[in-house]
C-alpha cells in the first residue's frame, strides 16, 4: 500500500530512545540525567528556567556577528509567509531579546538559565552535531567584580555535582580588555585580529605555524613577545598578571583556589572565544580525557548584547552542550549506574477476571509503595514462558494475580 | 552601531519566564509543572521517556495522510542541501521511526512516552499556536483487549494527578470498527466519509447544518437513522452497543466505572478524530469549563502505522497537548500556589572581605539547608535600599555577612 520510508534519523540530530539496553550510546536516560543535575545545582542556587521557541527572526544572528554562523551555518530557510527565519544557533540572542521585551517589569539582577536544543548547519562530527543541547546559565544586571568569582564557583559545582575533580577537567580564563591592554602596552594592537587568531589556536597550531601566521604584519622581535606570551614565559606571564590587577574581578578571582581547593582553575591569554561579542572576561573548560580535547563549554561577559534590542544591560554566562558532556562523562565513567536501584514488578495476570483486582488494588498498592510494575497479559502462553519476557523487561519480582 | 530588532517572539511562539510575577500568562514554571506531573504519573507506571529531532523528511507526514497537514499546515522547507524537511507536526510518525528502526531489539510491549514540541504552519488562535508540547503516550505491542482499559484508567490518573474529576472533564470514547460495522449493517457504508463528518463535528452543527451536509447523498429515512444515532436515540445506541460486544476491548471497558469511580467516561459514536489513521478504539476528553471547549487530547488505536517504516505492530495511544491543558488547568483553578514554599534567604555581602565567608560557609551549609538564596553585592547602597531589592526578589529572611 504504501512505500517504505528510512527509519533513520535526519542526518546529524539523534533519537533518543529510553532504555540503554539497547545501544551503548546516549539515550534518553543519559541525557535525563545531565540536565536534572544541572537543573538541581542551579535550583539551589536560585537560578530560575526560562526557555523560548527554537524559532527565531534569523536577523538576531545576521545582526549579532559577521562570524560563520551569519552565513554558512546558521540554519536558517524562508517561512511560507517569506520570513528569512533560522532554528537557533545558540541561546544568548533569544535571551537578550527576552530579557529587552520584559526589560522594565524584571527584577534585576536576574540568575536565569536554560537548556534549549540549537541547530548549526554543518557536516556532522565528532562532538559537533546538527542539533545538540545546550546549558546555558547568564547573569544580567551585574558589571563586572564579585560576579566573575561567583560564576566561576557556580561552573565548578555543576562539575562536582557530577562526581568530577581536577584529575577530570580544568577551567581556564582569561579577559579580554586585560588582553588588549596587554597589545596596547606592547604597540600591537594593530595586529589584534592576527594575534587573537594565533592564541584562540594555541594548543592546535605548533611553533612554525604561529610564526607563519604571525609574520604577515608582525616583526620577528613582536613575534617573540607574542609567543612568550602564549608560553607562559615567567617575566612576560607576569606583565600580563599585572595588567590584570586593573579590573576589579581580579581582586575576587584570586581566591579561587580557596574557595575550590579541589579543582584546577587557570588565568591564561590563550583563551579568546572568538574575536567579536565578549568584552571582559572569557572562560573555557577542558577534558583532561586526551581523546576528548575539545572545549567542554565557554562563556564570559557581554555588555553588549542586549542593544541589539535597543536596551542595555551588563551579562556575563556560558553555554556548555551535552555532546561534549557526554563525551565527558562516559571518558571519566562518571555515569550512575540507572538500573542499581530499579524495583521492578512483573505482574502476571492470570485470567481476565484478574484485572479488576489488578487495577482496583494491586497497581495502586505498588505506585503507592514507590516500585515500578509491568503488567503482561498473555494469558495464553505458558507461565514459564510469560516469566523470561517479564525478567528480560527487568522485573525481578513476579506476582501472580 | 547596531540596528534595533523587535524584541517579540516569532509569530505563533511562546516565550517562557521563569517568574509569574511577570506576566500573569504561561510561565516557565507552569510549563514545568505539567510537565513533571505527567512525567511522575507516568514514570510510576513503569513507562520511559524518548526523544528525536524536531527535524524529520517531510515526506514522513506527506505519506500518513492526505489530511491538511501535508500540505499547508505542514511546517516544511527545503534545508541547504535541497531535501525536503519539516518541523514535525506530531510525534507519533517519528516514534513509528524509532520503533521500525530499532525492531528487533526493543522488547514489545514498550510502554513509551514523550513530551516534545511540534509545529503546525497556521494562523494562530486560542488553543492552537504555531509551536506547542504535546505529551505522546503509546502503548506498543499489544492487541486490542486489556490494554484499552489500562490506557482509558492511565487517562483517568493523569487528570487525577493535577487534583482534576468529573466536575471538570469528562473522557469520551468510539470505536472505528464498531461505527464502521454499524454503517454496514444499515447499508451506509458507502456514505462513509459523509456521515463521518456529521458526526466528527456533532456539537458544532446544529440539525439543518447536520440534515443539509447528509442530504447530499443520503434519503431523509437514512439521515433521521444517522441523527438518531449521533443523538444517543435510546434503540439506535442499544443497537450500536450489541456490535461493539463484537469486540473483546468492551469486555473489559464495561469496568471503567468500577475501576475509576471519581470519573466520567462516555462511550460515544460521535468521537471520529479525521478520516484515516486509526483503526479501533478513538478517544477524546472535554474540558466541562464551557469557555475551553476544545477537546483537550485525542487518540486511539493505529495497527498499522509502522508499515510506513516497513514493520508492523499494534499500537495504541495519545496526545495531549500544553496549551490546552494550561487553559484547563487556569479555568478550573488547578494549579498549585508555586510561591508558597518557597523559602529564599536574601545574604547582603557587608564589604568586599564577607565574600569568602558568603562563599565558603554561608551558601554551603543553606545548600545542606535546602533553602534557595539571593547574594546582593551592592556595597555603596543604603542597607534600607538593599532590603527593600532583595525582599522584591522574593527573600522573606535576610542575613547581614
Amino acid at each position: 500500500m504504501l512505500s517504505v520510508l528510512p527509519s533513520s534519523s535526519y542526518k546529524g540530530t539523534r533519537d533518543f530512545y529510553p532504555d540503554d539496553s539497547i545501544l551503548d550510546t546516549y539515550d534518553f536516560r543519559k541525557q535525563n540525567y545531565i540536565f536534572e543535575t544541572w537543573k538541581k545545582t542551579l535550583t539551589k542556587r536560585g537560578f530560575v528556567q526560562y526557555d523560548s521557541s527554537i524559532i527565531e527572526n534569523a536577523q538576531i544572528y545576521i545582526e549579532k556577528s559577521g562570524e560563520e554562523l551569519g552565513s554558512t551555518q546558521l540554519y536558517s530557510f524562508l517561512d511560507k509567509g517569506g520570513r528569512l527565519v533560522a532554528l537557533r544557533p545558540e541561546m544568548t540572542p533569544s535571551l537578550a531579546r527576552l530579557v529587552a521585551n520584559k526589560f522594565r517589569e524584571l527584577k534585576f539582577p536576574l540568575r536565569w538559565f536554560s537548556i534549549p536544543n540549537c541547530f548549526r548547519y554543518e557536516r556532522p562530527q565528532k562532538g559537533r552535531l546538527r542539533e545538540h543541547w545546550q546549558l546555558n546559565v547568564d547573569i544580567i544586571g551585574l558589571l563586572a567584580g564579585e560576579v566573575e568569582l561567583e560564576l566561576l564557583i557556580l561552573l565548578g559545582d555543576l562539575f562536582k555535582d557530577f562526581g568530577a575533580d581536577k584529575r577530570h577537567f580544568k577551567i581556564m580564563y582569561n579577559h579580554r580588555q586585560v588582553l588588549d591592554n596587554w597589545l596596547k602596552s606592547k604597540n600591537l594592537f594593530l595586529q589584534k585580529e592576527l594575534i587573537y587568531k594565533v592564541l584562540d589556536n594555541w594548543y592546535k597550531l605548533d611553533i612554525k605555524e604561529k610564526t607563519e601566521i604571525l609574520s604577515e604584519s608582525l616583526e620577528s622581535s613582536e613575534i617573540q613577545t607574542v609567543l612568550n606570551l602564549g608560553n607562559h614565559e615567567p617575566q612576560a606571564f607576569l606583565e600580563y598578571q599585572k595588567i590584570a590587577k586593573d579590573f576589579r574581578e581580579f581582586d575576587f578571582l584570586k581566591n579561587l583556589d580557596k574557595l575550590q581547593p579541589d579543582l584546577e582553575y587557570e588565568f591564561s591569554p590563550t583563551i579568546i572565544r572568538g574575536i567579536a561579542y565578549y568584552t571582559g572576561l572569557v572562560l573555557e573548560a577542558f577534558d583532561k580525557n586526551p581523546q576528548n580535547s575539545r572545549a567542554l563549554f565557554g562563556g564570559g561577559r557581554y555588555d553588549n548584547l542586549l542593544e541589539l534590542f535597543g536596551k542595555s544591560a551588563p551579562a556575563i554566562g556560558f553555554g556548555w552542550g551535552d555532546v561534549t558532556m557526554h563525551e565527558f562523562l562516559s571518558g571519566h565513567n562518571l555515569y550512575p549506574n540507572f538500573n542499581e536501584n530499579l524495583q521492578k514488578v512483573g505482574i502476571l495476570a492470570v485470567s481476565e477476571e484478574s484485572l479488576i483486582k489488578i487495577f482496583k488494588t494491586i497497581i495502586p498498592n505498588l505506585i503507592q509503595a514507590g516500585k515500578i510494575y509491568e503488567i503482561n497479559y498473555e494469558y495464553s502462553r505458558s507461565e514459564n514462558k510469560r516469566r523470561q519476557t517479564l525478567n528480560k523487561k527487568g522485573c525481578k519480582e513476579i506476582i501472580l494475580v
